[in-house]
C-alpha cells in the first residue's frame, strides 16, 4: 500500500498585499518593525486571512532511538533518550522551561525509544519501534515502517494555530547530517557535527560512520522515503509527518533546529508545497545546519548559538511570530491615533 | 556645580565559575543553549549572585524633541512626538503591545516635549525644555541643560530587576548619528541612516546637516557633556541617566537601538563602569548602528531587521533574557532527573 498523502494548497499570494496595507496603517514608518512585519504577513498569508488568530499553540516533541547510537558516535550513552522523555514528562527539561515561560503546550511523543513506557500522562505513543536499526550493518528501517513513522505524526496537529516541532535521540544528529548529505549532495564533512559535544576522534569516526553508511545504502536524493528508510530515524520521519499534516490543514510549523530541518527535508521532497507553511526558527550551532538552511533558502529568525533541540529553538521563535501577530492586531492606526504620516 | 555621579562597582568575576557549574549541571550537553547561557550568566555577573531573581521589569520609554527637526531631516512633522506620547499612553503603539504581550511595565517620560501636557496616568515629567535648540544654528542645549537632563534619568531605575530604554523624538537620529560620528571618530556618512525613511536627497540633506553642525562646534570626544550639549537630546542625556542610576544600583540595562546607543556612549564616557551592566538587545537596521556595537564590542541579542526606537528591540531581547534565567532556575540537574552524564 503507497503512502497517502494529504493535499497541500499553496496560499494565493495576492492577500499579501492586504496585510501590507494593514500593516501601513499602524503607527510606526513603513517597515520599521523589520522581520516582526514579515513573519505577521507570513502567518496571514499561511492562514490565508487578514484576521490573525494565534491563540492555540503546541511544540511537538518527537523522542526515539536510533541503532547507530551502539557505533560510539555520541557524548551520551543510549539511556538518555529514555530518561529524558521522563525529564520531559515531569517539566525538568529546557523546552518545558521555555513552554512554560511562553504558554506553549508541549507535546511529547514516543516515536520509537528503546523503552517500554508505563502508561503516562503527557506521552502520547506513537511507537513505531524500538529505535531503529544501525545504519551501518543494513538499512535504518523497512519502507513499510518509514511509511508508518511519518503517518504518526500527520493527524497531531489539529485545532492548532501555529505548532512546532522537536527532537530528542541519542544519535540523531548522526542520522540527520546523513539525510542533509542525501538532499544536498554535499561531502558528509560539511554537514556532519558535534551533536551532544563530541571531540575530534569522535568527529572523525562519526563523519567515517555516516560516509560508509552512504555509500553502502546509496539513498536516492530523488526517494524520499528511500532515504528516510535506510539512514532516517523514527522522529525524523514523525517531524516529516506533522509537517505535512499540517500544511495540509493550513497550520503553520515552525521548525527547529538540525534533526526537524532533516524532518523538513523529507517533507518537502514528499510534497514541495508544504514548504510555504515553513518558518525557520534559528540558526543552529550544528554544523550542517547552515547548509541545511541555505536548502531551503530560508533565513532564521533567531541566531542565539543553540543547539540542544527538544524544540527549545522553535519555542522561542514561536513566541516572536506570535509577538509580531499581537502588534498586527493591537496597534493602533495613524486614524485612530491622531498621528500625522510622513 | 559639577554632575554628581553615582558610584559604579565592577562586578567581581569570580562568581563566573559558579554560575557556570550550575549551568553544567543541567540536563543538556554543556553549552547547549548557546547565548541563552550567556545571558544567565551575565545577568548573575551583574546582580552579583547565584541566586536569579528576575521579576520586576520596565522599559523607560523617553521622549524629547528636537531643534534640527526644523531643519528639514526627518520624514515625519514635529508634531508626531507629542502625537506619539498620547498614543502611548492609550496603549496603541508598538511598545505597548509588545509590553503587554511579555508582561513589561512601559515607563513614558518627557524628558522635552514641545508640549504642555496635562496631568496624564502614565506620563512621568521630567521636562528639560520645550524640545532642544537647532544644533545647525547653535549648541543643542546648554552645559547645565545637559547636566539636567542626566540627573532627569539617573533616580528612575529603583526597585527593577532588570529595565531597558527607549526613545521617540523626531529628529533623534540626526543627534544620535552626530553623538556616534564624534565619540568613534567615523565619517559622518558611514553612521548616518535613513531614520523614520527618508529618501536620497534627504539623507544628502541630514549628512550635511550633521557635517556643518560639527564642523561648527567641534563637540571633544572626550567631555561627554560638551558632546551632549552641543549635538545631543533631552532623551538621549536622559537615557545615559537611566544607565549610570541603574548601573550605580547594579541592575542591568538592556539598550534599545541607535538613540539608546547613542545614551549609552555617553553614559560610558562619563563613567567607564556602566558598560558591564549593559545588554544589548538588537542590531538596528539603522545605518550606523553596526559601528555604535563595534564601539562597545558588543553582539546583539537579536537582528530581526527593526529600526523604529521606542524600545521595541529591548522588550524583544529583555524577554529572551527572563527566559534565559527561567532556565537557569528551573531546569532539572542531571543528578535530581537520575540522567547519565556523558
Amino acid at each position: 500500500m503507497p503512502l497517502s498523502l494529504p493535499e497541500i494548497k499553496r496560499p494565493d499570494r495576492a492577500i499579501l498585499v492586504l496585510l501590507q496595507k494593514h500593516l501601513d496603517n499602524l503607527t510606526k514608518p513603513p517597515g520599521s518593525l523589520g522581520r516582526l512585519e514579515e513573519l505577521a504577513r507570513n502567518f496571514g498569508l499561511m492562514r490565508g486571512s487578514t484576521d490573525l488568530i494565534l491563540q492555540k499553540r503546541a511544540i511537538f516533541t518527537f523522542a526515539a532511538d536510533h541503532g547507530v547510537s551502539r557505533a560510539g558516535v555520541s557524548a551520551y550513552p543510549r539511556e538518555v533518550t529514555a530518561q529524558m522523555v521522563f525529564n520531559f514528562i515531569r517539566g525538568g527539561a529546557a523546552i518545558n522551561v521555555l513552554c512554560r515561560h511562553y504558554g506553549i503546550q508541549n507535546v511529547v511523543v514516543d516515536a520509537g525509544v528503546d523503552y517500554d513506557f508505563p502508561e503516562l500522562a503527557g506521552l502520547v505513543s506513537r511507537k513505531v519501534g524500538r529505535g531503529t536499526e544501525n545504519l551501518l550493518e543494513g538499512p535504518a528501517m523497512t519502507v513499510e515502517q518509514a511509511m508508518q513513522t511519518i503517518e504518526a505524526g500527520m493527524d497531531l496537529a489539529q485545532g492548532y494555530d501555529l505548532v512546532g516541532t522537536g527532537d530528542m535521540g541519542i544519535g540523531n544528529t548522526t542520522s540527520s547530517a546523513a539525510v542533509c548529505a542525501v538532499f544536498t549532495g554535499l561531502p558528509v564533512e560539511e554537514v556532519v557535527g558535534r551533536g551532544t559535544g563530541i571531540d575530534d576522534d569522535r568527529l572523525r569516526h562519526k563523519t567515517k560512520v555516516i560516509r560508509d553508511a552512504l555509500a553502502r545504502h546509496k539513498p536516492e536524493a530523488s526517494n524520499a522515503l528511500d532515504v528516510l528508510a535506510k539512514v532516517g530515524g523514527f522522529e525524523i520521519g514523525a517531524i516529516a509527518g506533522l509537517i505535512l499534516g499540517a500544511a495540509s490543514r493550513r497550520i503553520p510549523v515552525v521548525v527547529d533546529g538540525f534533526i526537524s530541518g532533516a524532518g523538513a527535508m523529507i517533507a518537502t521532497h514528499l510534497e514541495p508545497a508544504c514548504r510555504d507553511y515553513l518558518f525557520f526558527s534559528h540558526m543552529s550551532r550544528e554544523r550542517g545546519h547552515r547548509r541545511m538552511l541555505e536548502f531551503f533558502d530560508a533565513r532564521p529568525i533567531l541566531d542565539l548559538d543553540m543547539c540542544l533541540g527538544e524544540g527549545t529553538g522553535a519555542a522561542l521563535a514561536m513566541d516572536v511570530i506570535t509577538a509580531a501577530v499581537r502588534v498586527y492586531n493591537e496597534m493602533a492606526t495613524f486614524d485612530s491615533a491622531s498621528v500625522s504620516r510622513s
